[in-house]
């Protein structure tokens, strides 16, 4: 299998989703890791086996980097992408591309100057579950899609420090919902109309965001799609599809550590709870999204998860944000 | 037992619905069948071994009539109540109240004059698996309510001169869904957001009506609640509540006619069809409502499922129906 | 519908389970209670609207009898059979027709020389999912039959003096098992194998009884049956059947109170324990077997669960207690 | 993580499920493959990277094979564990040992004279629900151990050449069943009963091997257990588990492609069929026991799965198939 030198950029969170990936991929070599703080570099790079680099031009400019996988805060997303792009080095970019559609149609136009191959991290397609059921959708098994619903319920809030620099709930996390959605049914919403509420955390509350959302898209078929999101769940990391079409309906079961079934004098036929968050239930499709990357790469096609749906999505979940504050359906523009 | 003699009005599907109930309950008697066409009234009474009238004065001032089931059609229903409230007989009324708020008024008024035990008949509480939903959480085993959710998905269109008279679908099949998630939820909402589509029936969307709809309700306590409407569902009569909360969740299942799951080189752990349709699904929960309505009126007690109860749910579905025409959330006022 | 006048022999506590339903039924009539001691006849007769009798040959000339339902002690169901019989009565009795192979062949003398119609009360068969698997296997959802499994675990042993004259746990409750899996079956074992233990309650031990079984059946057509008795179980009254065969397998589901699923931080998709024994999970069988009996006698035809049904189950259970006893596979002769 | 470098004996089906997973674990390093024909075990060598050899003398000399994997056919098992215990070099041997008691003892006599680690690949308790079951168990979580039951109902029979030299259906597959719940259950059985029979192919039939057994075993605890063996399976590989305690009951469920959910007009809640076979529903265990072979040499502590447990299961394999021919129960010794 041919092999890509890859660049990883950051040494967060993110980037250690990344890292072990890269290295379990045969098709992939991790080269370098970035830091414009050396220590930081060096210490994923000892982990991952890479090479620790400070000066991104330096990084740009290795010739055994042949593409850069991009897992630094969102607000550097766009600077470095436009870098890359100059530098002619196909990009995989963690989402959002930024919380700002200004700064979004920069990268963009960078991408149209100098056309690198180009993947946005919306791993949830990469879900080998989500994949199967939009596959049963496209052969048809349930007819016509008449309405999608997504659950995405996390286990815990996070820090009211990630909330303040978040975009907000729904640029930060129902955005996920959306791609996945569009991307299931073909199409983007004409209408969108969305409530928040503040139940869980009354820090998110204080900062004028929700910790509980409903989120109603209308799409040009006719098909309306609901979306059910919570910063808390008491059962772990709830995650359910339900494509609802004339033919039919298929849903995505949620995931657990084992497959044991429980049945005591309190409770029957139960199950564990469900996989913690969404490092230990999309573990897989991070995976899979940096093969599909190395697949078009190597095949020379365009990566599927493009900057356009990464647009589209933020104009959707913007959208969601006007709507809940002041009451009234949106209709988004493409342009 | 102490026994009631009722007079059931109508000889519609309603009225078939609970003609036999009333017989197998060992506390109602049904003494007489009203139609003001004698010979709907007489084949009627013949099936449930009542005596036939068409004369609603007569049925009124007959002794052994202690109570009025009214199984009429809907635009008659205030005029009953108005003569048998003023005739001093309990009343149980088949649900909407009216379509027209107006008309609910006027009703109620009706009854503030003449103050008879009143229950409107909103079975679906009287379901066993949904009232022990509600009944888990009030005991607390979700902690505080969050979110509910309720799908009713009916398995085909109704003809259409049905669906021209209904007050559109809000007002005809949304309320169910409006009346029992406020049972539950002990609150009425604030703000009332709807959407609407119509791609089973062009007959119904011809009409200005919606075949499908999602309805987002925001409590005063800030739960968010979504209703999953649909006039067509594949697989049989889709009924489901979900109730999500800080400590859990808890949900009702579907029913079917058999437990039986197969297996087979196509598909495994499978069940039946859902069953067909309200009449197979909700058939206990009539003859529950009518038990509820003998062990109030017999213990002096007021019903639960009042005519206010009646007149909240309309004003919500009306709102929605506002709210799905206009784009905008309705918050609506409860005089 | 035609009325049949019933004659309730006993008044302990299977009676009580059918004097309900024969006042449910509206073919029935329960017409006179028999005990030989006259005051529980009428505490009984009193509940269930009939008239008490103390003496057989009385209740067996009284014109308003046209059958009788034996629900006596399980000694005495021979007699009463005989007496019946000559009497010109129709029967239906109580399983086990007795616990030894001579009184049986008594009773079917009896019904041969006076060939009234003749009902065993294998109750199970008349279970409505239990005949949903049947009929599923009959319509030929499996294909052919190679495994049939139940199981039956009831919630606590039985009080040590019910066991003592039960006949053994075989004789007693792995009967039922038997007519049932051989009336799915078509067929009778020509091999019986039975395994039993005894681990939760040393008092049916010290009798030579055992509180656990596992009984294997070998049928003429190769097929195998595995049965999974336990007097105990913490969940509640465990009921399963799975038919497997060569184009796929059947299951029944257990029953529950409810049917709710249950979310927390502690188990999921949880259920309600099982329903709590056969009175709670059987009630609906106990009818439609009293049906059944009124369907063939108004019918003429000979209702199904015969005489011969009764003895071949209860050679079987005989088998399995020899086959447990000498640890030697069995070859029962059905003559 | 030390490395270990193994050499793989045989290039047949189950030497390649070892090749992957041993280049798969960090800590194991694929040195060799041997086949005494050179062509075969290169082929295989390229495949996995290792060097191919046809002399296992060479093989058990180089100072870089730190450890055998035998993967060969059951009948050279015992000569081959001779020359590597000789050798000094640790054993991880597939099941099973071999099929004669008489070999097995001279295998486990070479062990005794040459103690290296040795692991049998009893592969089913390395797979992570099994194990998971087991670990629920001795938590306690369902008190006692009263019963356990097993079903390994295999998709389709193999080939009637494969059944002529497989030792019978009892030592080739019911082995499986026989040391997984002696693992879970911590004791071996003082009586075997076992039932055959033949239904699905013909041809074995003939060989006077079964194509579908029930096998019943009694522990010294008094537990009872029952293991589920066909030979086909028309929806997949079948496999699962019920410990049944006195607090409770603990099941395995089957393993399927995907999570998703299917309701349509013909069948509603239903899964996709089985994992096809054990290479596809037991493709982890084999990599975990090798992680297990690995961990314990490294820690230098013996391997669970021992050749006495082999020997075992071997014992209770041939009383299976004794009592089924002789229809009585054998109480097996364990020497």
């Amino acid at each position: 299998m041919p092999t890509l030198g890859l660049a990883l950029m950051g040494t967060g969170r993110m980037a250690h989703v990344y890292g072990p990936k890269i290295n379990a991929h045969p098709g992939l070599r991790l080269e370098v890791v970035y830091n414009p703080r050396i220590a930081s570099a060096q210490k994923a790079a000892d982990l991952y086996c890479g090479r620790a680099m400070d000066d991104l031009n330096v990084v740009l400019s290795d010739p055994k980097v042949d593409a850069v996988v991009i897992a630094t805060p969102t607000d550097t997303h766009v600077d470095y992408i436009e870098m890359a792009a100059r530098a002619g080095k196909p990009i995989y970019c963690e989402k959002p591309l930024d919380q700002s559609l200004d700064r979004v149609e920069r990268a963009m136009a960078a991408l149209d100057a100098h056309p690198v191959p180009f993947m946005l991290g919306f791993n949830r397609r990469f879900d080998p579950d989500n994949a199967a059921l939009r596959e049963a959708v496209r052969r048809g098994e349930i007819g016509r899609i008449n309405m999608l619903m997504s659950w995405s319920r996390e286990p815990s809030p996070p820090p009211i420090e990630y909330v303040r620099t978040s975009g907000g709930y729904f640029v930060d996390a129902t955005i996920h919902d959306i791609d996945l959605l569009c991307w299931i049914a073909g199409e983007r919403p004409v209408e969108v109309t969305a409530t928040g509420s503040c139940m869980f955390d009354s820090e998110i509350g204080a900062e004028g965001d929700f910790d509980m959302t409903m989120t109603t898209l209308k799409m040009p078929s006719g098909a309306l799609v609901h979306i059910n999101n919570s910063r808390s769940c008491a059962y772990g990391f709830d995650q359910r599809l339900e494509a609802f079409g004339n033919a039919g309906m298929v849903q995505t079961l949620n995931h657990r550590d084992d497959n044991l079934v429980r049945w005591d004098a309190r409770r029957t036929a139960a199950r564990e709870p469900l996989k913690h968050f969404f490092l230990e239930r999309y573990d897989q499709s991070f995976y899979n999204a940096l093969d599909e990357f190395h697949g078009a790469i190597i095949a020379g096609r365009p990566p599927s998860a493009t900057a356009q749906d990464g647009k589209a999505a933020l104009t959707i979940a913007l959208a969601c944000v006007q709507s809940a504050k002041a009451g009234v359906t949106i209709k988004p523009t493409y342009s």
